[in-house]
């Protein structure tokens, strides 16, 4: 792929594993992973009905509500301190186990992160993982206060590297998220790590991987 | 509640039973139910993605693209005959048993209907339900090119009507639709069909019942 001069991720889901939080979910409930998978269903809604309402709250808000949603759906009653144990897992999440390595032999080309955090939680889920020295730009979508996969998220990626769509890569494993970056017009990647059939939006990733230490080879050297 | 001089109906899931699809649905599964609530999340997903995308595409097509994951998700090799045949179920719904009753009872209030389904689609279920002669508006997204919870969408009904948000009541069975519907301004109550607990969109219905027949005595007699 001659033509990506940067690759930009997706932070979610693509460079942190959010079920981690699966583990501090043990404290509320026998069926953590249960919990994990309403919350995150419900995180995305919440987004994109915000964005369509024209009322956006930034991410940390939009996942606490999430949470009392899935709490109150399962039935399961938690304490003030519970809530805030499992919104803090959000700002020291794991990443996938290859993706140091991956965005090492990624260098020298500029990396960043675009992703519906906040500034807040992006900057305590990249400094916790070790991940701060390898990454040129985080950019958040309060700057623009509105949820992927609307076209002024994806446009604050070629702003910040200074250099159009078509010459970046845009890797994430929510295929959704992918569709939206390959219509405003990044080249795309899916890291599809459940083996999921893709989402029917009327446009297909350019690529897709199955994790991301296949991307190294996928870019060739530079 | 003596400020609602009409009432503005959702079609699906609140007038007409989606899962009634689940039907159609045994003639290439063995677990309809599972297929159709996939089908109806993705169905919905895919209004929210392509509207942020500004890719709109009509509800017909939305669904059809929404029933190809949902079979390839769920591992089912379907035809082309029965892809079609689960399709025409969409335009041949079954209303909930209530709904003839109530809405005979809330007359001679104007009623309507303001949904995401597309014309063909809308006028073929409110034909075979038998709804045609009691509604007085029938009024698709279709119109605006964007999907439910969009303000412009709701804009429709106070259009038509003739009569400000605040003096109409919009009825919805979905609690983000009706979080929507509030949030232009409308007079709402939430059919709480199922006994959920309401989405955690800082907005709350005004009123909530539990199946339409409960509207008349809630509106008070005109």
């Amino acid at each position: 792929m001659p033509g990506a001069r940067a690759v930009v991720f997706d932070a979610y889901g693509t460079l942190f594993d959010v079920h981690s939080v699966v583990e501090a979910g043990r404290a509320v409930t026998d069926d953590p992973l249960a919990l994990s998978l309403l919350w995150r269903q419900k995180q995305l809604e919440y987004t994109w009905l915000r964005s369509l309402m024209g009322r956006y709250e930034d991410f940390w808000t939009v996942t606490e509500s999430a949470l009392r949603f899935a709490l109150r759906r399962r039935g399961i009653d938690a304490t003030g301190n519970q809530v805030e144990a499992l919104m803090e897992a959000y700002l020291s999440l794991a990443t996938f186990s290859e993706v140091g390595d991956a965005l090492a032999r990624l260098a020298p080309r500029p990396l960043g992160i675009l992703s519906n955090g906040s500034p807040r939680m992006l900057e305590a889920a990249v400094r916790s993982s070790g991940l701060a020295g390898k990454v040129r730009h985080v950019l958040s979508v309060d700057a623009v206060r509105t949820y992927k996969p609307s076209p002024a998220v994806y446009a604050l990626g070629p702003a910040a590297f200074g250099m159009p769509a078509e010459e970046i890569l845009f890797v994430s494993s929510n295929a959704w998220d992918v569709a939206g970056a390959e219509a405003f017009g990044y080249l795309t990647c899916w890291c599809n790590r459940s083996g999921a059939p893709m989402e029917e939006l009327g446009v297909v990733a350019d690529h897709e991987v199955q994790t991301l230490d296949e991307l190294p080879d996928l870019l060739g050297r530079t």
